[in-house]
């Protein structure tokens, strides 16, 4: 059986792209190295006639698929479980970058295109494509889209999701479905393109998608501001977004201790404001030019002075200085990582509930868990906070996370749901909080959900066991 | 069986809401008066819960349901079937506005709140609700929602998909889906928003909606291009879109015989340009002042000047200019209905297409239908044409339907496929396109459109035959 499909499978592929032997940890391990699988194969198309041909054949012989693009998801969405039957179908040769229609504002791309690597081609053209997150070098823009991902232009150009116009899937009876329209308006019948967009591969694989591209910006400015509470960072927010428009294409939020924590293992960073309780990272993009963008934000911050939003700020006077407080915030991981590990939380509520979910989850944390710091900060202008939990001073990381890790996705959770807000904002839910979902989503919109999956893929073959459970 | 759904119904919502006598063509004929239907009956609940219950009482007598809001579709989607045996469910009731949320940028209303007064308590909060579109006086949001309906700010603000971050709807057998989230960001399972939004309720009822607010701008200021040929048109885009991004707002070509005809039947209004074969609508949106649009729209009009993009322009220089200018293009529709019945078409391809469309349609039509006369106006930006055919002078616009309508379609609807586009940019399918959407789309979207009616209708009585045959 297995070996029949094998045969089949490097019928359609070539046996050198049919992996079942050697370290193929590349593929069954995931990025953060908390789910580690066994593959009955890696299977590595080169065309979505491929895609489509492989399938089939994984349906004649009752395996199941697991799709995978740049294996740099967090939630174990893209990795095979321990069985040792499941395919990989990894997309990485679907790599060509299709079509670039520049009056359309479009790029057609192959689902195994590096984020990178499409940004870059849409530079080449004088044009923008948006989307922009840490992985971005390494992360395929079928994973992207597969996962909805999001990242620090959302506040402008919105996630994956509102950048993609259309897109080529293969069914899980390996049938092509052509969407691949440039279109900006077509209503005719179910929004079959945001049905798979998100799905997690667990509906079909997307082959190929049309991008939304946007005119380059002149120029991309940023500032930084002092805020005391939470509550000024949201009217900052107001402020900024009434007086900048879309020319504010990023509006992050930085937690005392989170800069803490920057400048401690990263002390050659500069960090140009004295400490705050927090800091706020606004990008400006211009379609004029950078003094143009300094002048706006000047009127604003002084504005923002005036009504006592602010206690400080600085505006970046050149590229450079931009990059250097992009850098900062992005410091941010990677000090924490330097600091131990700790429990993530990639959460979100609306942006008007922030400051009350943030000083009840707060004290409740205080109360239940003295001493634990939290590493708070995110996508403000998003709802979306990174509300990472650390390990009181002096305790040990791994002991803390073993004891208590559950309690406090717990604490978390809940309080996430009573402030109307989503236990997973841009990650996905995978294999990681499958489990969690039943328990944080509307009985409605799961029994939904099941009835969708068995319509598309009544025999549960396409990343069987994501998402939600069989 | 009739009678005691009827009284079920009544139980529900209080006699006087179900409608059964008298005059029903409000509910029962469309708004174009081309489809007549006759009702069971007409409910009006006044709430979600009665809503639901109004439903599980058909779901009990085996009676099909139409939703309806303020009955102004263009496809003959929301008035019952001659049958007499199907329930026209009125959203009207449902009208209040939940919540504004000025921070998070939301606001909360019911199915039946119509248009015009959500703009207007954005509005009144210093904020904008972008949707826009002729009957906003009359139609309603869950309607807007249900059809995707587009309109003259999509360019910039997207279509009413990209005004909606969640949903309340009631599913076929009449429960409730609380998916009221105002969140940006929320990657927890399938996008069953998107899926109900331009399901045209073939797949539940809306009942109410979180929309997406923006910041108003200081101003908006109009200018008017007179551009030779198409590729012009596109090329004058491009450039607008690179000096002005967000800031274009409107960007809407009006063809020479479509301003003769409003010249011809409303004299009085003043045609700043003279003819030109094509003349395009510019609307800038700023968040400095009109002097800051004007400035921008002058040195960018300059440059298309340069280039030989436009041969002439102007800019309005008073809110009152910028809208007797939108005043023109508004009253396109109305002179061709002075001039006559046309065969109207809501097309769209991409942006970089539209030339090579038009070019050669237009050549085709001469030749098929001599003298035939083209109104052809609209959402350049979005690729939204509305392609419109009128009989040659001096022939019966009524003859000249009834001989060659099926034939012109044909040809319009092969042209726009040839060129990669869509039979319905912003108008739906309803009853109107249900029989040439199997002609026009691929089969496997149909088969999985079809595959999802089954899963969440198995019953087929949510507005059935609409959108797909059963």
């Amino acid at each position: 059986m297995t070996a029949a499909l094998l045969d089949a499978l490097r019928a359609i592929v070539g046996a050198p792209q049919v992996l079942t032997d050697g370290d193929l940890s590349a593929w069954e391990v995931d990025w953060r190295k908390r789910y580690r699988g066994k593959a009955l194969a890696v299977v590595r198309p080169a065309s979505t006639a491929e895609v489509a041909a492989v399938v089939r054949a994984c349906a004649a012989h009752g395996a199941s698929i697991v799709p995978q693009g740049g294996n740099t998801g967090l939630v174990g969405g893209a990795v095979p479980d321990a069985s040792g039957t499941q395919v990989v179908l990894s997309l990485q040769r679907l790599n060509r970058i299709r079509e670039i229609d520049a009056a359309n504002l479009t790029m057609t791309v192959e689902a195994g295109c590096v984020l990178q690597g499409v940004q870059e081609a849409a530079a080449a053209q004088g044009l923008l494509f948006p989307l922009s997150l840490a992985a971005e070098g390494s992360c395929t823009i079928g994973g992207n889209l597969a996962t909805n991902a999001g990242g620090t232009q959302v506040l402008r150009y919105g996630n994956a999701r509102e950048l993609c116009l259309g897109l080529e899937v293969v069914t899980p009876n390996g049938e092509v479905w052509d969407g691949l329209s440039g279109l900006r308006k077509d209503n005719t019948g179910y929004d079959l393109r945001d049905l798979y967009i998100g799905s997690e591969g667990t509906l079909g694989i997307i082959t190929a998608a049309v991008l939304k591209l946007h005119p380059q910006p002149a120029a991309q400015v940023t500032a930084l501001a002092a805020v005391p509470t939470l509550e000024q960072a949201v009217g900052l927010l107001q402020l900024a977004q009434a007086k900048l428009g879309a020319g504010l294409t990023g509006f992050e939020v930085m937690g005392a201790f989170a800069l803490e924590l920057v400048a401690k293992h990263f002390p050659q960073l500069r960090q140009p404001l004295p400490p705050s309780p927090w800091t706020v990272l606004l990008e400006q993009s211009d379609t004029e030019s950078a003094e143009h963008a300094r002048g706006l934000f000047d009127a604003m911050l002084e504005a923002a002075l005036e009504r006592g939003l602010i206690t400080d700020a600085v505006v970046a006077e050149s590229l450079e200085q931009s990059r250097s407080l992009w850098h900062l915030r992005e410091s941010i991981p990677l000090a924490q990582a330097e600091e131990g590990l700790n429990i993530k939380h990639d959460i979100s509520v609306p942006v008007s509930r922030i400051p009350a979910f943030v000083a009840s989850t707060d004290a409740q944390i205080a109360q239940r868990f003295p001493g634990a710091r939290l590493v708070n900060f995110g996508h403000l202008g998003d709802g979306n906070l990174h509300y990472n939990v650390q390990a009181p001073e002096g305790v040990g990381a791994a002991a803390f996370l073993r004891e208590h890790e559950a309690a406090v996705n717990a604490l978390v959770y809940d309080a996430v749901l009573a402030h109307g807000g989503s236990i997973s904002a841009e990650h996905g839910i995978g294999a990681l909080k499958r489990d969690e979902l039943p328990r944080r989503k509307s009985p409605v919109a799961l029994q939904l959900m099941r009835a969708i999956k068995r319509a598309l893929d009544p025999a549960n073959r396409m990343n069987p066991g994501r998402v939600i459970a069989p």
